[in-house]
């Protein structure tokens, strides 16, 4: 119980990784045994795809289920694939109802449709009333064994119900810090806490006890705002209702931790342009054309670039310090973009950023982009001149870094607001059409510039 | 109560901003009065700077504590500087212990003096308890007002115990879900959850039902773990114990959802040079010169990479369709590099990467990296062939590309691990070194084998 160097998930994990390479199949058995199902799924995530197998055989099937649960995307799918029906049947009987819901849509149907016939009427009706629901909403997060008591009645008597429903097969629902209160038509009223439950005059009706102040969140309520109502105000579960205020379940932090958590994920890898469900130890020739999808939209940006330098291959003939500037006005006009681009996107996702103030956020940011492209304009214009001695080509390269600054002002505050209109995640689309247009801007500015003006 | 339109967040806000617009102050008093303090931080964070003080003046004292503690960095700074010491300590007074915490080291030492004077002896103690450990650690997140039984008593005596505490001044403590269970001299033992207590007989001993599962967090454990340990284990409080496993305090989830949201905003927004402390409508010199420092960051990097260039000037004289396809190799050995940096950076963070799995991670991505280029460099060298007709300069492009996208995956793996074992966050040096890499390798290697080669 106490916390020993061998607790440390680092110790362990080089534990496991020794077992791994000395094959010592006890040992490895010995491990899983021991180990809390998150650090199984840890494990079995961080060896080759190949290594999966013999390993998912040395772990007990009452731990599958969990462990199942606690892995991400394609590894998961994996394991899935690895498993006799019989086996994920028995894997599964241990998870509760929003868990089942969490996995269904990688079962195979006939081990979903096993599960749904060894239901009770009662467990169907929650089970399918989750499942009709987008995983991305309060309806799909929700768990529909709230515990529910009615207004009306003494703090007695609910103690009274929480020991019958503690004796039931079902038993008490996990996480109660609080149960719901309805009306006599379901609708909902406040929540009963645990701690009033324990603490007050069991004599006193739940209705002169509830607390008021949390509001129901209506179902179809996107995930991202249900984090941040969790968030803003440190709730531990929240009712969910239908659209005339009747009660459908419950959500509570331990989904929206969850939430939290795939949502930073998604947003840092795709980013790259990765997926956050990917396996990194995948078969290599699957991940190896998976990179290639997002080098190949690259390429063709870079390649438009080329196509406008070739445009200019004359000039360049005849000026080669063209070709060693041009790059630097390019890259500029993307590192101050992407900058503009993190800061809307984020706002955007915060829902901080709306149309009531976003022109006065593209004002400054043309304006930010305009005094850093001055002040950095006459740095690279004095050193182009010390380096070349060519005042003209001076005045032209701190000329095109001021208007490629600007393009990546206007792009970073314009691409991720237009991409989000038209229903485009901004962090995955965001940077490559950012980088696009700063490195066309960049090179045609320059080197127009100097077509004009040097040669 | 119910959830109509104007619980909106998004149409609260447009309404906000529309008051705004008409200087509207009796308006904007209403508006702060009926609204929770999450939602006046966001409407003061998204208003210029220079609004904010009168605004604030518009926001009774008693909600300004928890405004405070809503708001992130620099605004909350402000908003501390515009009050008066009096006003401060009317309006912290409501807070929590941890919450106090969380907010002291930006207030004035003379504020935080009163706030402690004003203590009594036991929470100076535990005041001091939680001040004395970092912020990053359990020891700096705990709360100590927890609520804490003895394991040999009944559960009747510890439901008298409760009502006795709820009629302290302190109260009981928040989100209490659970109590923590030690033994005499003050060790950690179980956690006994509200849910048995209100349910099971009275007269069972705690110790016999108390979950003896939750482990208890050592006080030094850093933040990262414990999100990790809040999410695989769906615990919503777990215990914090001192070295020879006596108890100190106790960290519930909401500190963890703070946590894991800060960790996600540093890490997108470090990426992009930015602080996740910023305020976006900070006064537009303070805004431009903070973005100064990284444009000049990424100007040496592409001066570095336009003075390998200049090394070749002659070659680029001679045939000028080297200035067209060099920034095509730099950009696709950037944007390979990224991916695997993305990858490897997210590893670390979930320590899923260590020295036991490293190199055959190095080893993974060398191949993808080869794979790639050897695909990709057939593609660049017949585009190059059929646009210039130069056989021997599609070989040296797509050579080229073969040697960048293998640096890429090199550097996209090295970098992280390096600035890791240094102690520098990936997360915001990773991009630059090795876009600076990637830059490098890309323009020497092809103009390099270039002008062995074409010329």
């Amino acid at each position: 119980v106490s916390s020993s160097a061998s607790d440390n998930p680092v110790d362990r994990f080089e534990a496991f990784h020794a077992l791994l390479e000395q094959a010592d199949v006890d040992g490895l058995g010995g491990f899983f045994r021991d180990s809390h199902p998150a650090l199984i799924a840890d494990a079995l995530e961080t060896v080759e795809w190949d290594q999966r197998p013999a390993l998912w055989e040395l772990i007990e099937v009452e731990q599958k289920g969990e462990v199942l649960l606690q892995l991400h995307g394609e590894v998961r799918q994996q394991l899935i694939a690895l498993s006799s029906e019989k086996e994920l049947l028995r894997a599964l009987q241990n998870l509760q109802m929003d868990e089942l819901a969490d996995l269904d849509a990688e079962l195979p149907i006939s081990v979903v449709d096993a599960m749904v016939q060894a239901m009770d009427e009662q467990s169907r009706r929650r089970y399918d009333a989750v499942r009709s629901w987008p995983d991305d909403t309060a309806g799909g997060l929700m768990d529909v064994d709230a515990a529910v008591v009615r207004s009306d009645v003494t703090l007695r008597s609910v103690i009274r119900y929480l020991r019958q429903l503690r004796t039931r097969e079902s038993g008490l629902p996990e996480h109660l810090d609080s149960l719901i209160v309805v009306d006599r038509e379901n609708r909902y009223l406040g929540m009963l806490m645990l701690s009033d439950l324990v603490s007050l005059d069991p004599e006193t009706a739940v209705s002169e006890v509830m607390l008021q102040t949390i509001e129901a969140i209506p179902v179809d309520t996107a995930s991202g705002r249900i984090t941040r109502l969790f968030q803003d105000q440190d709730l531990i579960s929240a009712p969910v209702v239908g659209s005339s205020g009747e009660l459908l379940g419950r959500i509570t932090i331990d989904d929206v931790v969850d939430v939290l958590r795939d949502s930073a994920e998604r947003e840092v890898m795709s980013r790259a342009g990765l997926s956050e469900r990917t396996d990194i130890f995948a078969p290599i020739l699957t991940s190896a054309s998976r990179r290639a999808i997002w080098l190949g939209v690259n390429l063709v940006n870079a390649l438009i670039a080329a196509w406008v330098i070739g445009l200019f291959r004359d000039s360049i003939d005849k000026v080669v310090a063209l070709a060693i500037f041009m790059p630097v006005v390019a890259s500029m006009g993307g590192v101050a973009g992407t900058q503009t681009l993190t800061l809307v996107a984020r706002g955007l996702a915060l829902e901080q950023v709306h149309r009531s103030n976003a022109v006065r956020l593209l004002i400054r940011e043309i304006v930010q982009g305009l005094m850093n492209g001055l002040f950095w304009a006459l740095v690279v214009a004095l050193i182009a001149v010390l380096w070349t001695g060519d005042m003209r080509l001076g005045v032209v390269f701190g000329v095109a870094l001021v208007i490629n600054l600007l393009t990546g002002a206007m792009a970073g505050t314009l691409v991720p607001l237009v991409l989000q209109r038209i229903g485009i995640d901004p962090a995955l689309a965001g940077g490559v059409v950012l980088i696009a247009a700063t490195d066309v801007v960049g090179f045609v500015s320059f080197l127009g510039l100097a077509t004009l003006f040097v040669l």
